[in-house]
């Protein structure tokens, strides 16, 4: 019997419409493990500085295939072969590139799985797809890992001028309402082709280029590292630090199953490998356990706890002062023991009410994989080098910033 | 000491900016009601079809509060006074108007709470408010409630031209990706007017109203009304009622405490009218405690209800079959026979795989309140009336349709 | 030698990207005939009334091109074998089919030629291009006269829902900046079907059908037939009216060459199909002749043109107003009194100061053809049927405006 | 008497809606010289590459006005007191800062005028207008000029971040459809400030500004710079030095009278500040004049001015090269040997033929006004030294090209 046609339309705000062609790419969008994307959100905490930022990692993840699809599409115009099932590994390839992500992801691998981060989780994720539906993934797990022989397979999945980037820049920025972020990703697109194996950027298309890359440095400023947001990462990283703590001491805290396993265990790469206990917990995770179990330990008896948690959910975060260097140790100092007096905790317990970061972005790194631009008569240089305007050292340069995030009592 | 100023500006990917214009709005949108908002998906279900309709309730009450001050700007402009007092009033009424809704609201207001509405909700949670903050409400709750003398203030909050609806169908098929839904809803707010202390619509703006009944009416059968959005409002309502009927029995679920609380009562009017424990558990449920719980559902004993919750968060909906009339009992008893034998259970817990619902929508509704028109002449006229396309035999006609939900074995 | 492929992308505010896919229809781009019209607005003297409405003819006609091109993409989607050849031609017909358009198109119609319309010259048009590309325009002229068996192509190249409408909306709506104007065109081709050689859509684009019709109609009103711009009409028709008379009595006019025919000539239909001296004219015809001559008439002795010429370049038009039933006689008589006093001219010379129009509209019209709904069960409704809203007494009404349009002393 | 106001709604499908206030602006509005604007496209030539670019200085002039208002309405939310008086002058100066542009402007004034730029003419046609409004400009004309005390207002009008070049890069960047280079004029207005008399941006907007250097950069490149653009004007350029040479000759060419002033007279400034003819002439001119013109010139009995009217009128342009240097004088004199044997004409005919330009652009030039970065601690920086990645010697390296311009035989 002929298995029905699953093609069907997504309406997608930032691109109209978004197709899925086959029942190949239908079943992975239906497996559970995808499914689960649709209760992550792509900003995680970012909404609390830009409301409208609600989107999740599913939607980034159909707009990536779809940016995936036109690419081929492109290349095939400019005369390049590229076959069904080529085509059909790279979109799922975008399908599943972030498969891994836990809930509030960079927090969470910062606070309750330890040395195992979320491309490690896509990797096995996929693999136990792969398994279950017969080694139809092997091609896309090739191109992912960069073991298929084509090399601008692997790079329109993983590049800097990559289908993901393109999809979450354009997808960002339009949620956010931070419209500067706009990247003209239709015209990277249509300037596209392939040069001994390599993806390049037809030379017309440079003033794209470093638009594309000031866009990405303004969204890095203006929205991934705001602040507010990381004011927010860092109360949040606080609060499973503690709640963690309190679990080792085996104080009892609400948690769903999934999240439970997360803090009474300490979980580790080898969890992982040795059994799949630890993937199928995972794999239940999304913000509605965080957030729900945060709201509930927020009249805990612990008063750490229970006052991070409040504060947090009604959105009353830490402030934020920003410079070039580490705060003050004296500053420090005198802010802990105000805590500890109004709190009446200990001196480590206070620390919980502060936290540093020190993030930093370059825009453009050519050390791994370059942007190339290929000229009329066939040369190719690096973007680097091509434009006037962003010359490598500017390009390359590494801008650090502290943040000191604290309680103002 | 001066209190310093709260100005805000917040970024919407609808509208734009967003201006808070003062401590008295700003003090509001940072209370812990408000604040839940952030936290209640504006249109529930209906990102199981389109993936981008992620706004939050608290998106929606923002971008209600905007049109107000630029309706009151507008009506300034023809020259109507305004006093500060009132437009900071109708702004806090359009911030608040929603405040009472509960997670995936219309699905538990006829499983959790019994002869509760969300519209009662609001007004307590308004009153509570309000107390808290020395009556600085009493002006905004006077129009919310139509006491004030005033009553065009009424009609911009709650009519069918109101801010509300101007935002939400904006919102909602902007980040639906539906983009027919859009309205002019800035060309309204420009053709709006005061007559005899009745809000009324300039004559030439008759095109932009037909459009907006049209578009609203677009909205409700693609979005609102959509089958598999009602399939999975009906698998849900079918998940809570079951689980309400476990918890009857005292069988034990995991719930965060909100939850529980709704769970192992009956919650009655009486209940939120006698004493505070209602209200305070109701502040505390978001869209995560329903999400969480059906996740850990999934593995419960009782296979009604972990089949259903399994089958909920893994995307597999009920079918839906809609029709002008209710499906044959004959059509019904053979499915419960196969769900009986499937899956070993009584006949009424068979019930559970299937549900029913009849939608029905008028586009205009004239009986309570009108949109009106007004002529150059100073007449005045119904929009059935003044509209030569859409006669009031067409926007009076209610239409009805029978949807039938069951599961596919 | 193998022709170099002119395959061309060009940007399109409205679409984005706009691809000719060869060279066929890249020649036909490049006549002159066709790059006239990028010195022909489309929509005339609109920009009077909004600004942003300068779009030009060739803009439409490649924008109708485009959706052809998607229209098709989508009916092979659904199975439908439509050739390369079929699929050139109804693009080619689409990028022709205003081919015949003048200046001011309607105005000119009735002041400068008589008994022939824009749809006949266009029809010559192609056809004498068609003899210079050596019949490679056949199937195009087929389709276009409706004489190709596959009657769907002419559907969707003239139809109450063809390519033509489809993109004349969205971008007289885009450019006027009257945004409730948009409809969604890539979602109504995404519902296109083809049924017993039937262009149909399918049952669940009703919907967006509604939305397509009110938004035509709004257009109608709010753009096509505003006052402002039937003013303008009527002034620009006195003024060709004035200069056509004063050019009979043997009065010095400046003009072009080809409007300096029209003008001193009694043009009609057999002067086009005679000779080649009135087309060959014509296609030299475009706004620059009508705009310049009118500036320089606006010094001419002859005081009604003059007068009416400097009125119209300043932008101060006639006044309007619009009514149920014609305008009193005796109104206009105490008007034409005051003109022949004020100007010292005669009764008949001052009835170039004013102007009337009996303008209509019905939003869809089902006796010449229909726009048809297919259901899943294969049945087949004319819209008006088939939508519960726009019933047919509705759809069908035709309304009349009658607008008066005279000189304010 | 009191006057009737004249408060009006302009639609403008970039920015929405825009306002004009009242009659003052209003009058300003309804002056000839002003809508003469509206004969003039922006753009000029760039429509032969981007067919959407059709805009026009008008819609230029009302956008950079509607810009003025929220700037001014912006500083004064930041506590900046500036009077009615000074708010409607600098409003008047963004309607008027253009007013002097003739069509096709710089090819013209590269022609037709000699010795005389359009600034000239436009402070010329305010001062008339000013005369004949009894002195009204004067402030306007204070701070066009920068006489006016307070120095902010003049850096409004005319400065590296005034809303000259906020409009017209939104605007360019949405009719052409290059949407890259969109800039987030709503936020850079958001940002500004007065310092020490000084407008400043605010130090958070450093994104925001470095984003629209980027833009404006990548629209000189991609859309002034073009390279198909530049040979349009290039063709323009000597057809219109042909025809004034021919002139020169009495040979008896077709001219609007305004035209031919300026073919037939070699006008320079002193014509234009000794009588008022050359400038009543000059408001007599617009694209229409010029585009008819060149249409007639097409069957001129002059085979050069013939040739290249004919070719400029059916867009088969000169090709371009575009390198490092000058083109080589060996490749110049093979071309112009074929032009001379082809044509049959004289060397110095040939020429007619070809053309050079050497385009430059630096993307911030520091030297005359700076974009200056306000930081909370009160300190004020250049951009260019605030900013981590645009530094001075990027921004300030002008970039030269050099296009040579031929015909192909």
């Amino acid at each position: 019997m002929k298995e029905p046609n699953k093609r069907k339309i997504i309406n997608d705000p930032v691109f109209g419409f978004i197709n899925i062609p086959n029942n190949f790419l239908y079943d992975i969008i239906q497996h559970p493990y995808f499914q689960r994307l649709s209760r992550i959100k792509q900003l995680g905490l970012s909404s609390f500085v830009y409301p409208g930022a609600q989107h999740t990692r599913l939607q980034h993840s159909l707009g990536a295939m779809h940016l995936m699809s036109e690419a081929i599409a492109q290349l095939r115009l400019e005369g390049h072969e590229i076959s069904l099932e080529e085509s059909e590994a790279v979109q799922a390839c975008m399908l599943l590139h972030d498969i891994g992500h836990g809930p509030f992801s960079h927090t969470l691998e910062h606070s309750l799985v330890s040395g195992v981060n979320h491309e490690e989780i896509s990797l096995w994720m996929m693999q136990k797809i792969n398994r279950e539906i017969d080694g139809k993934l092997d091609m896309a797990l090739q191109i992912f890992t960069n073991n298929y022989p084509r090399k601008f397979l692997h790079q329109l999945v993983s590049s800097q001028l990559d289908m993901d980037r393109l999809d979450y820049l354009s997808r960002d920025s339009f949620y956010s309402g931070v419209s500067e972020g706009i990247i003209g990703a239709a015209r990277i697109i249509k300037m596209l082709n392939i040069h001994n194996d390599q993806l390049v950027v037809e030379a017309k298309g440079i003033y794209s280029i470093e638009k594309f890359l000031v866009a990405r440095r303004l969204m890095y400023w203006q929205v991934y590292l705001h602040k507010t947001s990381v004011a927010a990462e860092k109360m949040l990283m606080n609060i499973l630090r503690r709640a963690k703590e309190l679990a080792g001491r085996n104080v009892d805290l609400f948690a769903s199953p999934a999240l439970h396993y997360f803090l009474y265990n300490e979980v580790s790469k080898k969890h992982f490998t040795d059994s799949e206990v630890a993937l199928r917990h995972f794999a239940m995770l999304d913000d509605s356990d965080v957030i729900c179990a945060i709201k509930v330990w927020s009249e805990h008896s612990d008063i750490v706890l229970s006052f991070l948690c409040k504060s947090f959910i009604d959105r009353r975060l830490f402030k934020v002062e920003t410079g070039t260097k580490p705060v003050a140790d004296e500053r420090r100092e005198v802010l802990l023991r105000q805590y500890m007096t109004h709190f009446n905790v200990s001196a480590e317990d206070a620390t919980y009410f502060m936290g540093e970061e020190i993030v930093s972005t370059d825009t453009y790194s050519p050390k791994d994989d370059n942007i190339n631009i290929l000229y009329k008569d066939g040369t190719v240089k690096d973007i680097a080098d091509a434009s006037d305007m962003l010359n490598i050292s500017v390009l390359t340069k590494k801008v650090e910033k502290f943040y000191y995030c604290y309680l103002k009592l």
